[in-house]
């Protein structure tokens, strides 16, 4: 292969979610040769022109080779975006993805959207994703376990069970958008003095004792109360507070996935960048787990090139027309 | 006792809390004579005046009768009140909270502060109230049983032990505060047309369901997002959401208790108003329960004049000078 092939562009991939869109244009080897970033997510796409928006993104790339491949993820799939992908049931891999995309066209050329996925969680309810099927894909072309527990955390943190490297049963929790809400406007907000976890710098024993309290009894609405009653009664400095809301938080939710945490204790994969992945992996340490970790925006777009590749019958993308 | 002896003011109770003022006039009897409600809660009294809304509020009766008790509970006795009544700690009665009242002066008189409590959760967490310790005495006082299970619902619910007319543990649930803020700002807030529970038309089998599910494995923070997950797969109807919420979190609450419950199933006691009394009645009733009734305000005016009473050494308050 000569250095020309290796860095000739093979597909443009785009992680367009509901707060910011990342395109990605990618070799045949899935190598990222250029990037862009936006805060263009689909919630704040003008008059819904979403044609236009990719166009103002990645209309360079697509101007230059007009006939690569464009696969996109994330929320644009959901009612609110582009177009729908309607949610694939059952266990889902690269095939059943790439079996399944929804195609949208521009002015120039037709674009691709990844479905998500709709399952039952581990405790039997109704549970869905849509961006995580990617990033998941993505995490096992890096080398992740084919049979194993993910945990994706986040404001709808994901806990997936993978078999055979297939997405199976997965659960979903609200613990960052719990976290950002009682952050923002609470009776434990006032004790926030304006940094919150993500923001500033994390006391490990507040943490620490954070997720103890989800490990005790007594039910996560009461323990919300306990910590501003902490405060009241001197138990906890307020300064602590955003960090022990977090620690209780995160342990409540890996309080809830104890038995498949035992289950799969030695084929655990953290899917997570920056000081999410560190807080789960501070968390989770501190119940004996020790996950592998994989790159969350790495995983994303590994994944957009593997089902790329799926979807055009080879091992690897190669553009249709070069 | 003569007619002109029955309806002589005896003290001015007054339930201060953050976001309401309701004062009463009482006789000896513990009669209502009169009554005001303002909306002057103690997070909105102007330059933190609080004699100054006093007399907005009971002044005319301040100037008849100028040397009745007067008996303030609630949050007007917390650090953002009028002065802070510290909490008493350990099991209290009527006794230790008259022991322990705080003194604040306007102009023309004295008035006292009912103190709040602090104790130990039924799992073994710091905890507080201020205000529904005034409650439970005057459910007492209204001939609730002296030891039992008392539920008190709320923006901050608690679930109290009595034992022997004491107040003994309770745990505090952050149930209402939770149902608000997901109703108003979250994932589900955009499901929820504008008509929530507490203001519309509760959808029983709704309802119902939200109550089993917290019941069932899985933890709250993903059941809230199975929710969700429900309208997106076709499992849950839009304009179930708000009551299947409200059922998911009361639900969890009396799931927490769940061991109390069972050990006081025959001296259970709410106390509550309205749509609260509702649905606490409903949900404690689909999971087997069925709880004594007495009105929340009610109560509330009762402890404030039994607490006045054991103050003044009677066991009525009387005026100190007629």
């Amino acid at each position: 292969m000569t250095q020309a092939m290796k860095n000739d562009p093979a597909m443009i991939g785009i992680d367009w979610g509901t707060s910011s869109l990342r395109a990605y244009l990618m070799s045949a080897q899935g190598d990222v040769l250029d990037r862009v970033a936006r805060t263009s997510g689909i919630l704040n796409v003008p008059d819904g022109d979403f044609a236009f928006v990719l166009e103002e993104a990645c209309g360079k790339w697509m101007e230059r080779w007009p006939h690569l491949p464009i696969l996109m993820c994330g929320m644009i799939g959901s009612r609110q975006g582009w177009r729908e992908a309607p949610y694939l049931t059952g266990s889902a891999g690269p095939r059943e993805l790439a079996d399944s995309l929804v195609t949208v066209t521009t002015g120039r050329q037709k674009v691709q959207i990844v479905p998500g996925l709709q399952s039952l969680s581990f405790s039997g309810n109704p549970d869905v994703m849509r961006g995580e099927e990617t990033i998941l894909i993505g995490a096992l072309a890096l080398g992740a376990p084919k049979d194993g527990l993910y945990c994706l955390p986040g404001t709808h943190s994901k806990w997936v069970r993978m078999v055979d490297g297939r997405i199976s049963a997965f659960s979903t929790f609200l613990t960052g958008e719990i976290f950002d809400s009682l952050s923002r406007r609470s009776i434990l907000s006032a004790l926030i003095d304006g940094s919150t976890p993500a923001a500033g710098q994390t006391v490990p024993d507040a943490f620490a004792d954070g997720v103890d309290l989800a490990t005790r009894e007594g039910g996560l609405l009461h323990q919300l109360f306990s910590i501003r009653a902490q405060v009241l009664t001197g138990h906890l400095d307020e300064a602590c507070v955003a960090d022990t809301l977090s620690g209780l938080l995160i342990g409540s939710e890996l309080t809830s996935v104890r038995r498949q945490l035992e289950d799969h204790h030695e084929k655990l994969v953290l899917v997570a960048s920056g000081s999410m992945a560190d807080r789960y992996r501070i968390a989770l340490s501190h119940l004996g787990h020790v996950p592998m970790l994989q790159d969350a925006e790495t995983a994303c777009r590994q994944g957009l090139w593997a089902i790329a590749g799926e979807a055009l019958g080879t091992s690897v993308p190669v553009a249709m027309t070069t």
